[in-house]
């Protein structure tokens, strides 16, 4: 369960995003991604990733991830990092460090790193 | 880029399987997978997996994938496995074969094994 097969076809995309898109009735015990701005977040980091010339990466919207506390939340595989995406200042640290060159942003993460 | 580093989080889920949820109007030269049943199907992979008390699992609904043509299209991660989900025969067996035993559904597979 969960792992990789030496079969396996190759990634089809380098690292895949998802940003939760879920709103919830305000007033919601959970909140949600939505009311605190992932949309604009999510289409931001879209738009930074084309201007930036970034190939084989794709930026989507998902459906709740189920950590609706810690969010703005968004998760990059195939690594399976977690992130706090709350601004454009973070977007474009993640895209920078962890995107174009293979490292981590630890303030932004869900989970912190060993 | 897209690798793995040895201080990472363990992962917050085992298999997090993305199914595409996006509507194009209807005509459109790519057409889309929600006209062919991806809402309903990952509704159903959701509620089934949840019978069969899965641990660990979490089936989302997300934007367009970009693999339209091919569709409707689900990917499992973090091994990256596309599979073609256009039955309940096939959410069946991708959960089963998969998702429980850790292998692959080679006939729903959208790139081939090696």
């Amino acid at each position: 369960m969960g792992k990789t097969l030496p079969t396996d076809p190759a990634p089809y995309f380098t690292a895949h995003v998802f940003v939760c898109g879920n709103r919830r009735p305000e007033g919601h015990d959970r909140g949600c991604c939505a009311s605190k701005g992932s949309e604009k977040l999510r289409d931001y980091m879209k738009a930074r990733a084309k201007e930036l010339g970034i190939k084989g990466v794709r930026i989507n919207q998902s459906g709740c991830l189920d950590r609706c506390e810690l969010g703005p939340c968004a998760v990059i595989y195939p690594e399976g990092v977690w992130y706090r995406l709350d601004s454009r200042e973070a977007v474009d640290e993640i895209l920078q460090k962890h995107i174009v060159e293979g490292g981590r942003v630890p303030t932004q993460m869900l989970d912190q790193p060993s």
